[in-house]
């Protein structure tokens, strides 16, 4: 059996929509008062798209444009996965809709893997070691619509909306390490059990907690098996982190807490159990954030450029912070970094993982992944800016989209399956160039995209 | 990189629920001629379950007997991999909540994997994968209730429901090939798009030709793949063959079509193109089907005994095939044999993978993961056969409890959100002892489970 080596990230595609909301209008509309969402949150805008997009038509999006910028040869390629949490069908996976921009290579493995904002991080871990493995390469791809309303409405400004689209070969410049550490338990602190809406049902307070007790779960498995292997874990050796960011202030926590985790050399019983790990008060947390707000500027806020400014896209957030510390820091600093990250996803699994970014091989060079992100700045700038009463009617015409497609279906009726029950006849300035959008939607609910020219 | 080797099926439970009903009822009710469904779908039985189940309790009964049977040191158990298309939450994975079967361990990677009937193939590669990169142990479970009405009403005889848990190790009794051929492309067989009932929109004959031409492109797909490694692919290298089954007739099609595929020497172009495959026309696959009788017979028939008794158990069917062959079958017989895999779902994705059978590990021999799988006897011996209204009136229940967890919440609202909008007081003799069921949905929609003394 043999193993290929240095495998991870070889190319990244990052896409989000254009229509954003600014947090400072949320604060007023919300009768909040000010900074409560800029500065209480660390949040300035929110990224949110219509019915004329899906998860499906973001996926294609980024794949087609993966596949084009790096010239990649399709029959090298042997698995897709999909993570998402954002379910627009109980059976068909994502992935099959990507076969489309497969054509001639039929034999790619992998389906939509699903556990909140881990997905993508589940469907990465099952991607690498697929290549490692068997060599072939894989397309990891995290896409989200992040929404709430309904029993969450009152966590509307926390949305989001983005797709993230990673190749995975041997020799990339971005190696993902073999060692991880994965930790999970059944926790209601978010979950989205009413499948008839796109709202989930959230305990903030639980949740934010779960976050920084996973954390600490997995820094103390990490530690213990990088001990057993005779190496001494320590956050000194990463020169970047990453972490889920749901919003910018629960990372500025996450490092703090981290960062005091580490430093604690007292040797303590390792526990189990993820309630009874101990999180600072609220005051201590404040206080922690200050002390650490130079290493937390150096470290993790190149990462924050595109999620402060389009907000959770759940499984694709964490690695829209790669994306952005590839594309705001200089090159000639990148080589030979690593980068700490951690993911978490509600109900509950979190992992801690990591990167070393080395130049590339010939066909990868790191030089051309970082300059294939450039369109990060364009995504950032062609954004539509509308009002919160116009995003409210945005999200209407989602919900109404939705709810046609929950009408009971008669095989008899006298409409024909092809009817449509959905068309975008004209997307707009919403759409930009070489992006897919939602065509149409039949009677029997079959969806077609397209491309804008 | 440490690679561990004879990765493979350690362990199976099967489980499914008691009440049945004939097919020959469904015949009468449909008003169908006689053998329409027995003998033309080739089926006994079809079980179901009520509200008091779902594919969580389903999951729970595998997995803690499957961890009790074997005596599992959870503490080897690195990963869980869920398959399943009969989805519960868009966001909180089934395996969530198996790790409360879990405690003191919680360093366990994986969540729920979905595509149609193969997501539990998905999982299996998964963690099989995972387990010769890292050594730890894996669980995987297949969970499934196929329930077929609104726009699927007339296929309902079709149904089935059941779960299998599976424990993956190095130096296994049933070791999994390295070499697998996996195929995939974008239908519209079956699909669940409405994600407000719990029932598929299909296209009967697409999928069944789809299911054969899928077959007909892996097998091309493995033929080229032992070719280009100086190998020849023959069927005649494998004992058993086991095939997805959604019913009977469907498996005696697919072994006859592949049966004259693997004897046809001649040189074709490759294509791939799964729409320009030509399968048998009605009256040549009938006849194909009665001159593979005999090695259907043989080579199929020993798998055949659960499905044909529960029905469609959807992701977990091909596994209880599996089970079938290793719990019919005399243990002497089995020692070296070979067993051809087919797995398909719908959307769509097929594989063509293989297992090998060894007299397994002291820790886990063949004769113990043959003598645990004993209690299909029972469960097959414990059936409650009901009539079809009665079958009707248990779908009408279920459907009334989904309709619950539909209701819009108000968080304002003077209900608790601990308020119950179900529960099962007395499950009755439809759980047997030792087996989970629901217990109760909150008006929060969190779901508690209860094992039956």
């Amino acid at each position: 059996m043999s193993v290929y080596s240095n495998v991870g990230i070889s190319a990244i595609e990052v896409y989000f929509p254009t229509r954003r909301v600014k947090q400072e209008d949320f604060e007023e509309a919300d009768k909040r008062s000010k900074g409560n969402y800029t500065i209480g949150l660390g949040q300035i805008k929110m990224a949110f798209t219509g019915p004329e997009e899906d998860v499906i038509s973001f996926s294609k999006t980024v794949v087609q444009r993966l596949l084009e910028k790096n010239a990649v040869d399709i029959q090298k390629v042997g698995r897709i996965e999909v993570g998402t949490e954002t379910i627009v069908d109980h059976s068909k996976s994502i992935k099959t809709y990507l076969m489309e921009h497969f054509l001639g290579n039929p034999f790619i493995e992998g389906c939509d893997t699903y556990n909140a904002c881990y997905g993508a991080t589940s469907a990465l871990f099952n991607a690498v070691d697929y290549t490692r493995l068997y060599g072939k390469y894989s397309i990891v791809v995290a896409s989200d619509i992040a929404i709430y309303g309904g029993p969450s409405l009152d966590a509307r400004h926390t949305g989001g909306a983005g797709a993230v689209a990673m190749l995975i070969t041997p020799n990339a410049p971005l190696v993902v390490d073999l060692d991880r550490k994965v930790m999970s338990a059944h926790v209601y602190d978010f979950h989205k059990p009413n499948t008839s809406i796109e709202f989930p049902y959230v305990e903030g307070k639980l949740s934010t907690d779960c976050y920084l007790q996973a954390l600490a779960l997995t820094h103390q498995g990490i530690k213990q098996l990088h001990s057993s292997q005779g190496k001494t874990f320590s956050m000194s050796n990463y020169d970047y982190q990453i972490f889920h960011a749901p919003f910018n202030k629960m990372i500025m926590k996450a490092h703090a807490f981290l960062t005091q985790l580490d430093a604690d050399q007292t040797k303590t019983d390792p526990t189990t159990d993820l309630s009874t790990i101990v999180i600072p008060d609220p005051k201590s947390m404040t206080e922690l954030v200050k002390q650490t707000k130079q290493s937390f500027d150096e470290k993790v806020g190149p990462s924050t450029l595109v999620p402060r400014l389009i907000g959770n896209s759940y499984t694709a957030t964490l690695f829209m912070s790669l994306a952005s510390i590839l594309h705001t820091e200089p090159e000639e600093k990148l080589n030979g970094k690593s980068v700490f990250c951690f993911s978490y996803g509600s109900g509950l699994i979190a992992a801690i993982w990591s990167v070393k970014i080395n130049k590339g091989s010939d066909e990868f060079p790191l030089s051309k992944l970082i300059h294939n992100l450039s369109n990060i700045q364009t995504l950032l700038d062609s954004e539509i800016v509308t009002t919160v009463p116009e995003f409210e009617a945005v999200m209407k015409a989602r919900e109404d989209q939705l709810n046609l497609t929950h009408q009971p279906f008669n095989k008899n009726s006298p409409q024909p399956k092809d009817a449509l029950i959905y068309a975008t006849e004209n997307p707009g300035p919403v759409i930009g160039s070489g992006v897919f959008y939602l065509k149409e939607i039949t009677h029997d609910l079959r969806r077609t995209y397209v491309r804008k020219e």
